[in-house]
């Protein structure tokens, strides 16, 4: 299936800032203006060889979004079993927050535990048909476990940066699968300038937040899902814990390629960043109504995923958080952890740091007002609550 | 929907020793013999007015057994979102190995971390039905997680006895949803007792392994997913990870089902028991060609999950071993991680040590012939290798 009707329908790479188009078919990292680039797609034959019906028989992978992905063989895919997330109601913490609908995607549930396997199957699957051997890396940890895992099985090699204070379990996963890891006394910020130094020097294909078109391509599945898991309508709110912000960016790339396909309406659901108060660059730039974020000093929180100083993508999350009349907000680690515990004790359920975030969030903006009672808020659990319980000091109080 | 078409074709529980049989609408423990009971179905009504095709379409989450599941009515349904887990094709391993077509189902991904979420989902929710408000049992930690989370989730209260050498992330889990943990200085047949005496004590309903009749219709969901995910057919072999074995006897127990029904033909799986050399009550039994196990004295394995010295429904795994021409076998610690080593290195996925134990035993069972190299074989990994790799004396080597 090369360029059949159900194979990827991806036309060509076009850079949002210069707007640029360059060609899909081989190697691309940044636009030559320095930002990231996406990939886009031939949506008018999607639309009309393909329909919701059809995507609601298929099984429900990731891959039953074929046509909206980037892999146009499918002897290239790469799966460890990724399928649909569930989306689970906590009906005990919502009653209690004033929120009569609040459920959470659990993408804990993923294969290596985390959302960043989506980014990875198809990231991974891509390169691969693009011919690349070897690649590189910063991670803070579930993205290392996650393109380690994927990159082992498509026989590629592997070679992240990660800060030495991310918790003990990623070194365990990364390195189970024969990745090499450099620890870093740094933040990822940090990590990113060796694995550049890496890249520049031997030749790595970059494979960095955004560095590639397609690590978002993967991640926009997560808004594929929302949607058809929905009934093919959005929910009012979504709140994002957002590090390096690519979730949001695909989801928002998600719903925009639907509303194209006129698959769904043209209502977006507000989009919420949700930071940590010891590293909150988005929202500062979106407070002072920034287009982009600058450098946080001294990052800091237990929520380790979100613990990314600046993001490459800063300018697409801001945007998608202004054009749909989003907010960002940050919470402390107090608040995370509390948030965590109380949703445990009121709902069973154990979310890791970085969804405990986006419950915390809700909780405040239910309070102020910015959401409604009656609204349909849902949050996003990026990550296994079994990654982040222990760190390099002991477990986490 | 209490007793409609696609509810619950629930009709009696049998006791599988001395074939008594009992009302299923009140709260059940052992049978009067000593027996676990088992639930028994109206299955020519399900024949009647259900299909394969029926099944299909569903939802691919667990409920999608309705009929053959003890719940009634829908309202009692505690669910944290257990959806079909993927079969995952070890391809490099297998080679390696000589097995053409070997693979792997990942019960990782499953709320909780493990396969135990099935048995908790439906014994919980059957607990639910039936009013009861606080329930005991032993746990090596996953089982733990799981019942104190559905339990959570049910409003009720949930005692366990643990072991202090469980993997200490098990205490984090428990307790994280508020259950009490009495860590017991021994093994799980010694935090069996301790229960023993709070059920006798206290009037706790007893939801140990096997002691109540649910757990297993739970479990039983296991085996259904893997013929249905198979086209409708059987693998020649299947590999289990045995410590209590329910998993196991589910799996034979919805064959049984769906063979009963004609969903299936009647060529059998060999099942094949997989223990750790350190704790193999089981497979020193099936060497004897004995229809029950003894107590292994000093029992000690790094895979936690199956250091069971004696489990209460050896008798139904050793009949399932015995009926299909199976086979039961013992793999030493060290094997065991060098199978997950193996896997991972080769395939790039990370399986629990439970389930590298079946990895490390199907290499054994190819050398040996047993295992011809053209059959389809399925190995089980019970649990994310998240749990075990932390032990209480640090990271596991």
């Amino acid at each position: 299936m090369a360029h059949g009707a159900k194979g990827s329908a991806l036309s060509h790479l076009e850079c949002p800032k210069c707007h640029a188009r360059s060609n899909a078919d081989v190697v691309a990292q940044l636009c030559a203006c320095g930002s990231p680039l996406l990939a886009r797609y031939d949506l008018e034959r999607v639309a009309s060889s393909t329909s919701r019906d059809e995507i609601d028989a298929r099984t429900d992978t990731l891959w039953r979004w074929s046509e909206l992905l980037p892999v146009r063989d499918t002897a290239n895919r790469v799966s460890l079993g990724e399928r649909a997330t569930p989306i689970v109601a906590l009906t005990g913490y919502g009653a209690r927050a004033g929120i009569v609908s609040l459920a959470v995607k659990d993408e804990g549930t993923l294969p290596t535990g985390s959302f960043k396997a989506r980014g990875a199957a198809i990231g991974i699957s891509r390169a691969r048909e693009l011919g690349v051997r070897a690649f590189a890396l910063p991670t803070n940890g579930n993205a290392g476990a996650a393109w380690s895992a994927y990159g082992r099985r498509a026989g590629m090699e592997a070679f992240f940066a990660m800060p030495k204070s991310a918790p003990p379990i990623h070194r365990f996963e990364c390195q189970a699968v024969g990745a090499h890891v450099t620890l870093v006394d740094g933040l990822i910020s940090d990590a990113g300038k060796l694995v550049a130094q890496w890249v520049r020097e031997r030749g790595l294909y970059d494979a960095s937040t955004l560095k590639e078109p397609y690590r978002i391509e993967g991640k926009k599945t997560l808004g594929f899902e929302i949607v058809q898991q929905n009934g093919w309508s959005v929910p009012d709110v979504i709140l994002y814990p957002t590090g390096g912000g690519v979730g949001l960016i695909g989801i928002d790339k998600a719903l925009a390629e639907l509303r194209a396909l006129g698959w769904i309406g043209e209502r977006k659901p507000r989009m919420v960043v949700v930071q940590a108060s010891g590293c909150a660059p988005i929202v500062r730039a979106w407070e002072a109504k920034e287009r982009a974020s600058i450098m946080w000093e001294g990052a800091r929180t237990a929520a380790f995923g979100i613990n990314v100083p600046k993001a490459l993508g800063d300018f697409l999350v801001l945007e998608a958080v202004y054009s749909s009349d989003g907010f960002a907000i940050a919470v402390d680690d107090k608040a995370i952890v509390a948030a965590r515990d109380a949703v445990a004790s009121d709902d069973g359920m154990l979310l890791g740091l970085e969804g405990a975030a986006t419950i915390a969030a809700a909780k405040v903006l239910r309070a102020s007002g910015w959401i409604a009672a009656g609204e349909r808020v849902l949050a996003i659990n990026t990550g296994s609550a079994f990654k982040g319980w222990m760190t390099p000091q002991g477990p986490l109080d």
